[in-house]
């Protein structure tokens, strides 16, 4: 089994150092390196003091490959591509083909804005500036994408802080020639992915430990994401026969809570169930206030499927857009197994749609009673097929009672569109 | 001006430095320490190959605090005590007393599990194995977070992986002789925050250098997020009055588009607008889909103001549950002026609401055409006073699309609360 490359994640940000926000760039890349057959050895998070910044980027360089994120703006504090050069020890370049095409952005945006040209100038020529063996992968806004192989034989990827940015340019580097070479020494760990939901942590490791757990080549990661399980084996080189055996063991364990082999989301799931089979959707949401509807339209093609949805916050919305009966709200509550099925019925009818979700529960941390406590989440989903409700006490503060109440509806959906009556009840 | 202390955070976990997860520990951590008057100068995360833990280990003892978490279990990988102690060049003893404590949390475990003592006796002996110079902070399940002085003067504090185990030991941590000790050398510093929306990223750090820029103690960060800009003041013990000076300059040049002067997501200012005048809010989404609602309803106490929104993605729904006229929407379409105010309107009339914002646009990647390009994004508050509309062109993918145009619409609905026309132009 050969040695994997080794490679350095380093992210700059004043504010990530000081954690006033958590860094998602550092897990991106580690992962998108793992998965090309790099080992992630750290994540180094650092702020923009030049003489920390450099020193970590100095250990960076040792490494077969370093992944930088973040400080590529045009302001004085934006100091990475300074540093890491010369920390390589190469020299700086004004790149005037770079400077002419940030320059005709800026005077794009300046003009847009109405501000004068010479407020963005001299960010303009530091952004045009790259060490002299670097080539540029692309521009995120004004902010040129970097990779070169320093000194060391590092090959090292400069790549701009903001997340969608980094992940727009990603792909340019493995394309570039640089990262091209070091990933040819190296193969692709297997990797192999089950998605389940509806099962616990603990019972999916134990059935890890009965499948022969990992080890001999195979790593085995369990992971609880927003209420669903992840399990991830990455078998090295020569280890794919023990990895399969792992996988058939655990799935024959486990068949019942597997929703998905590869990494789509469930949202993605449930609009290419209702498309195949030209079904409408929609959503009615209380407590939730739109997340589950958000989460849908955050697909592409969405609206090929979903037509809408009602956030009915107030009771008065649910009665007025969703039809729900005031004397129904009166008997049972708006958090009731009534109240959802209602809203469901009511999505279905006002909206036009085949298919709806409803969610409606007590988020907190205020609004729970001894009757319905903080938690307490109602969801129906309804069909031309029939209908699916569940009730849920989720543990967590009022973001993880959201999150995971939206997350169950949409497997609600993804039930009820597979038909999988016995995985909802 | 005293330097503050140098802080190092040392995060552990192989499902951490394979960005299969996000880590929560190195953030609290990092704001911890800056809230007490040390300098996080850096975050690592790393696994737990032994060298590498070790090196990382290492360098984290050159700071005059190292901040661990993770790597305290009873199995085989979890080598964090093991590896800092040698780092340290410090022997490991037994603690008898640690030993006789999670020896009986253990006992009772096995008895709860069915499982035989003998299972659990070897971690009990590995949990108790301290550096001879470490004091026990407290017990997370069978861990002890530990603390000593290493011999380079580091202060070295050792956690438990899971957050909310960590965050229970951590103020035994603070409370510890040798953190006492450090922290006796430092002041807290002093913060100041200004929140800005409407202005790039490039006028503020303008501004920041006309102002005279950071320095002599006091370190500015600026920062875009979602649209909005965050310029961040930290002042070292002694830079008071610099800190003050610069806020005031800085206040001077930008107070146009200054909307906070703290923490407060502009989602919590919108609701607690509508709440002192007694508004109630609603909303009217198309490209962005029900974000814009989950993030009033994420506020706890939200329902005091905001009634509810629709989600309309399809025509249909506009025209069904907004009362959008299907004329306009053939003659100007639905992503226009015009459509985002017969939204508004139909808004505030059908979820009796005071004040609406409407949000209409091409979030892409399709659907985008010459006329109407991807990003084109028209808004519109309507309340009782009066109206605010907007049109954007927004760069990114569709996720930044969305995101943009949902702190916009937040941002509209707050300059139309506070009767800040001009702002919203």
């Amino acid at each position: 089994m050969s040695r994997r490359p080794r490679a350095v994640v380093v992210v700059t940000g004043s504010e990530l150092v000081r954690g006033e926000r958590t860094d998602r760039n550092g897990p991106f890349l580690a992962a998108e390196a793992l998965s090309h057959g790099l080992a992630p050895a750290r994540i180094t998070i650092v702020g923009d003091a030049p003489a920390e910044l450099e020193a970590v980027l100095r250990e960076g360089l040792e490494a077969d490959a370093c992944l930088i994120s973040g400080g590529l703006g045009p302001t004085h504090d934006d100091r990475t591509v300074e540093l890491v050069a010369h920390a390589a020890g190469i020299e700086l370049v004004v790149d005037e083909d770079l400077e002419r095409e940030i320059e005709s952005i800026s005077r794009a945006f300046s003009e847009r804005m109405r501000r004068p040209y010479a407020d963005f100038a001299p960010g303009v020529t530091k952004q045009a500036t790259r060490p002299v063996s670097a080539r540029s992968i692309g521009l995120a806004g004004t902010a040129p994408g970097l990779v070169f192989r320093a000194p060391t034989g590092c090959v090292v990827v400069v790549l701009p802080g903001p997340p969608g940015e980094l992940r727009r340019l990603w792909p340019n580097a493995l394309a570039s020639e640089p990262m091209k070479e070091l990933l040819e020494t190296t193969r692709p760990p297997g990797r192999r992915v089950l998605r389940l939901f509806g099962v616990s942590e603990s019972a999916v490791a134990r059935a890890l430990d009965e499948a022969g757990g990992d080890g001999d080549g195979v790593d085995a990661t369990i992971c609880a994401r927003e209420f669903e399980i992840h399990v991830d084996l990455v078998a090295d080189a020569g280890a794919e026969e023990r990895a399969d055996e792992l996988d058939a063991a655990l799935t024959e364990r486990l068949e019942e809570w597997l929703f998905a082999r590869d990494e789509r989301r469930v949202e993605e799931l449930v609009l290419s169930l209702a498309d195949a089979r030209g079904l409408r959707l929609a959503t009615a949401e209380s407590c939730t206030g739109g997340m589950v509807a958000a989460r849908l339209t955050g697909i592409s093609g969405s609206s090929a499927s979903f037509v809408g949805g009602v956030v009915a916050y107030s009771n008065e919305v649910k009665e007025a857009e969703l039809d729900v009966p005031e004397e129904l709200l009166v008997k049972h509550g708006a958090v009731s197994a009534e109240a959802a099925a209602a809203m469901a019925e009511g999505a279905r009818r006002r909206l036009g749609a085949d298919v709806a979700v409803a969610v409606t529960g007590v988020a907190g941390p205020e609004g729970g009673t001894a009757e319905k406590p903080v938690g307490r989440v109602h969801l129906h989903a309804a069909g031309p097929d029939g209908s699916l409700a569940r009730m849920l006490d989720l543990p967590g503060d009022r973001e993880q009672v959201r999150v995971r109440a939206a997350v169950t509806a949409l497997h609600l959906l993804r039930a009820l569109l597979t038909g999988s009556r016995e995985e909802a009840a």
